[in-house]
């Protein structure tokens, strides 16, 4: 199989290990991907669980990840380094960290994140939360993924359900909430490293609640994920829902609020990022 | 003024600096703060936090703090090391770890954690949640901690308003969801590190919502901090309305959800945690 018949995403998430360094790998940032000034941040997210994912100590599966965005990652090659700081019986933490290479040959950390993996057993379980009660995917339109030199968003299928992007930016803002169906857009089956992506699919809840396009980034973004192999491969290549909304925005800040539904109402992931804003 | 003179608080979260290590500092787990095994989650969160707020580089406020517990911390000393990995013009990263020495001295990470910290700009801002409405703190019985060995309680005024710590452990659990009023029992005035401990005062959800009492303990925490010096200084010794509920409970981990009010609404910080239980 060459490069080019890889789905776009196993190629942005793509790690090589650095010969004779045991917690270190190289990729190479995805024009697939790409953002305003760097890749998607969930794309950033994939590719650093993905050190620890194909790291040969690695235990079980992902609990929690947390991914801060210090820097930009410019387009090219980078590092990751997957440090698995404490294994118990049960449980492994990990320290993460993405670098780039400076003018003068120097790693810089742009990206650094912890992640808990964990053996799960089979426990008394329940879904505290209802399914939003939502007409099917098809009931909706796509999404047609426009702003020039941002790549990623055509890399998905998105079926806005409420809360769409904002077509008009004239300040009429009244809710900070989007619901929709997703998917990536060329199928590929939902595992561990697509759903850390998905995670961050939503777009600035300041722009939908002020309907006022300001400069927003995410900063921190946590994942827990409540699912596992068998799960996932029930999911497949059918779509997620994704329900995300803000609680506060304040002085430069708001946070987001995310869960992410298979179509017949697992809650497989539940996620929260702090994002800044400018004015 | 002597050591004792000093808030309990204050002790649990003091730490000194280590001669000639620029990011290294040496504190002690406190008695007033002990759960069963360990210290009071919250008390690990904000002494991992002072090592950043004691930090003579340290840029601004606590914007978002992630802490990881990967073992338990033992009775006795500890050292927190808080790393700048990335400072930018208004914004600040930081790795921070608690470690003990084991038996042959060596320090073992116990602890992990990531904070960024900003320098914080006045922008449109907006609580995009109902503050709930609740009747006063005085209206509601403060709750008498009770569990033997079990110290930390003891340090906080809890009024119960809603999903109060289950008297009957005979499986009725309904919800859990719990508000509470709550403040220092020793009034202390509110400030970064205090809100930080505040957000994991939450006692397990799964004991809620099963009225089961299941061993359980805190994974990871991520608190979001929406709150400024100013802020802080009006709320003073006033109680926090806390507002917690679960959303999964899944094969052996379920997520926190938390909100922390002023009395007068302002929604100081939001915080989640994924925290493991057994059967």
């Amino acid at each position: 199989m060459t490069d080019t018949a890889l789905h776009p995403f196993d190629r942005a998430v793509a790690l090589q290990p650095v010969a004779g360094q045991a917690n270190l790998y190289e990729g190479h940032t995805s024009q697939d991907y790409w953002n305003m000034v760097g890749p998607f941040g969930g794309a950033t997210a994939a590719v650093l669980l993905q050190g620890a994912l194909r790291h040969p100590q690695l235990l079980g599966n992902p609990v929690s990840l947390t991914v801060n965005y210090a820097a930009a990652v410019v387009a090219g090659a980078f590092q990751v380094e997957a440090i698995p700081v404490r294994t118990n019986r049960s449980t492994q933490h990990w320290l993460l960290q993405l670098t780039q290479a400076d003018e003068t040959g120097e790693q810089q950390v742009t990206t650094t994140a912890t992640l808990v993996t964990a053996l799960r057993r089979e426990t008394w379980s329940l879904t505290d939360l209802p399914f939003p009660n939502l007409a099917p995917a098809s009931d909706f339109e796509p999404m047609s993924p426009a702003a020039k030199g941002v790549a990623w968003p055509k890399q998905y299928e998105m079926r806005p359900v409420s809360g769409a992007f904002p077509t008009k930016w004239d300040g009429t803002g009244e809710t900070s909430r989007s619901q929709l169906w997703m998917r990536d857009a060329q199928p590929r089956p939902l595992d561990f490293l697509s759903l850390a992506a998905l995670s961050d699919i939503f777009y600035p809840r300041v722009w939908l609640r002020r309907a006022t396009p300001v400069p927003a980034g995410t900063v921190s973004i946590t994942t827990y994920f409540h699912t596992d192999a068998a799960q996932l491969a029930e999911v497949g290549t059918g779509y997620l829902l994704g329900d995300a909304r803000a609680q506060e925005f304040r002085n430069g800040f708001f946070d987001q609020s995310a869960q992410l539904w298979s179509e017949s109402g697992a809650l497989l992931a539940t996620s929260n990022q702090i994002v800044y804003y400018k004015e």
